[in-house]
């Protein structure tokens, strides 16, 4: 069953990393574990079989072991050195990094559990889950590989929509348009409330030519971005942050940083409270107007920025002491993270509604939160500054 | 401004108790308290104004005094002895009553702080919260009335799906349709896990003649409910609260309750877990298939039912023992509770998007609740019968 829900490619594209990490399996009894090949990662295997009613996703089939890649061996990925494989072997090797980074910042010993999983019709994923550390309350990795198909209607207005480079004259006739998507997508919630949550997403999105127009050419898109969201602001922190992807983005061109800043602001925006739920960072959708080529090579860079924009802060933050005001304050930002994930984000909002798997959805969630009644930070409180910032995204760098 | 982005009336009747709470004020310093005539409700007075974007309500203005009534002086309401003169009357009467009761039951003292609002062109609510009372983690209980015009479009739908009697066949001519919505609305958050959180909701809706056609008949629908969500299940508890609502429904129709609980087990669904937040109660919406005379009383029974529902299972759960463990199941219960109001309910989304007043909208969400991934109860323990009976809705009753 092919996702017919989707109505727009961002749709498809925020599918990847949420909704797309779709499984059977789970959910109480029978799941095993075993050891990953490196020893750090435990893995639930093939048992626990529930049939979960999805209206829009292939059902999934629990894997023992991740495969050596999600693609189809159509010749359309797999092998050839394509967009594809390569945007793959990027986001399984940095799910590996990232993981590993974390696990030792974390110091506890505590490892990434693993669930993986395939779709019959090809494509599949990883997800890796680390709860109840001792410097990470909840932390979320995950890789997909969707292939889905998208009604034409959808095709003509995303063309339309983000076709900047031209291609939206040479519309195809009408008929489904097969799709391919690949993302990896994390949260990481700190316990401590002077280090910041941290999230990213990056993803690329592909169309086949349709079937009754096989000489269309192919779409493709990048997205994502990475964003930090602190309850207190450690300016240090925030421009060391803010540093690392503007030196991603500068490697590429001088306007993506302001552009992609702005563009992160604006999307993390909380609309019924006015405010942002964090301190932004950098995102982008859609985006197919620059070489195919450099993009990757850009979301690769901006991918490889993770660790080197957040282990130095959860380094230096993850034995501050605190007191439980700074905690209370800190859970009721976790709130406002959790009022935007549900409510506005293209991918939590597009999975919960395409009965994607439940659980690699809203890993994004953090352990706790918190809701106050009225609860207004005094002037000239540091919870005060944190809000205004929400408020009033600031420029961190002198540009 | 009138509520342009109204497209049914249940939106516009969800609107009532939730995202009519809309007023301007609050924010930040400057909210004068002072008591109540009956000495135990604290006020906030008319200062801090603060301007929020808002799509579709008109602002409110921040009262130090609730009115004798929010209705226009117009002869369509104030003063006639009409259902809409009474209706105000009863949910002010039983939110003062049910305030008491609460305060009696929680005993430490704490008590309900209030907010009154009302708008220029009509309208105005009452919003009373307690909060880290002894018993209750967070207990809200609003009131709200609303005057409104809807898109003609939304009226005929609306009439077309909910005109049972028959008013589908003289639909009204093209133009903007004045509406009236008046609601209590409430979520009470107790501390301990074996005291069940509860859930109600009583509102009256009512359209004027459209412009052009003065000589239209008015529509007008009952909705509400009251619900139960326990953390676990104590058949005493569930059984007595079940009973009273099903006493309720008898005085007026033996198929109301029967109907009314099926209504609530299919309305408090979280479609992404397949799973309901509670054990259910009633629910109704849209309601206009019997004598309004009757339909009056039985939104008035069922309000004054509220106490004798509730109170006695609060008084024999608030101070049972419990563990960390007990108390780390009711969290994640919280959590789904959350995720049920903000993406499923319709009183809570629409709120969110029509730019009403946000603390009043999600008043409704408890004070702290967890998410733990892939956490799934044992066979055989309390929690799991509790999700079991959340995934397949019993008959508490011998009907």
């Amino acid at each position: 069953m092919a996702p017919s829900l989707l109505t727009t490619p961002s749709q498809a594209l925020a599918l990847a990393p949420g909704a797309a990490a779709s499984r059977v399996g789970g959910g109480g009894g029978g799941s095993a574990r075993v050891s990953f090949p490196s020893g750090r990662v435990q893995r639930r295997g093939a048992l626990g079989m529930r049939v979960r009613a999805s209206v829009a996703i292939e059902k999934e089939t629990p894997e023992s072991e991740p495969p050596p890649t999600f693609l189809r061996e159509d010749g359309s990925g797999a092998g050839s050195g394509s967009v594809r494989e390569r945007f793959e072997a990027m986001i399984r090797r940095v799910q590996g990094e990232v993981c590993a980074a974390l696990e030792e910042a974390d110091g506890s010993g505590a490892r990434f559990v693993e669930d993986v999983w395939s779709r019959p019709g090809g494509g599949g994923g990883i997800s890796r889950v680390l709860q109840d550390g001792r410097v990470f309350e909840k932390a979320g990795v995950n890789v997909s590989v969707v292939y889905g198909v998208m009604p034409p209607d959808a095709y003509r207005a995303a063309k339309g929509e983000a076709g900047k480079n031209g291609a939206a004259a040479d519309g195809p006739k009408a008929g489904p348009v097969p799709f391919f998507a690949a993302g990896i997508s994390s949260v990481l919630h700190p316990k401590n409330p002077f280090a910041p949550t941290l999230h990213f997403n990056y993803r690329y999105f592909e169309t086949d030519a349709p079937k009754d127009a096989p000489g269309a050419p192919r779409q493709w898109w990048f997205g994502g971005g990475t964003d930090l969201t602190p309850s207190y602001i450690i300016e240090e922190d925030v421009k060391h942050f803010h540093s690392v992807q503007k030196q991603a983005c500068d490697k590429f061109d001088p306007s993506f940083y302001p552009r992609f800043k702005k563009w992160c602001d604006d999307y993390f925006y909380i609309k019924h409270r006015n405010e942002r739920r964090g301190l932004g960072g950098i995102f982008f959708d859609d985006l197919n107007d620059y070489d195919q080529e450099m993009l990757l090579n850009f979301a690769t860079e901006c991918a490889d920025s993770v660790v080197p924009a957040y282990i130095p802060i959860i380094e230096r933050r993850k034995d501050t002491p605190f007191t439980e005001e700074h905690k209370a304050w800190q859970q009721l930002r976790r709130g406002r993270y959790v009022e935007f994930n549900l409510v506005y984000d293209r991918g939590t909002t597009f999975g919960l509604k395409t009965g994607g798997r439940i659980e690699s959805i809203l890993v994004s969630l953090p352990l706790t939160a918190r809701w106050q009644y009225d609860h207004t930070p005094e002037e000239g409180t540091e919870e005060r500054k944190l809000l205004d910032a929400c408020i009033n995204p600031k420029e961190w760098l002198d540009l």
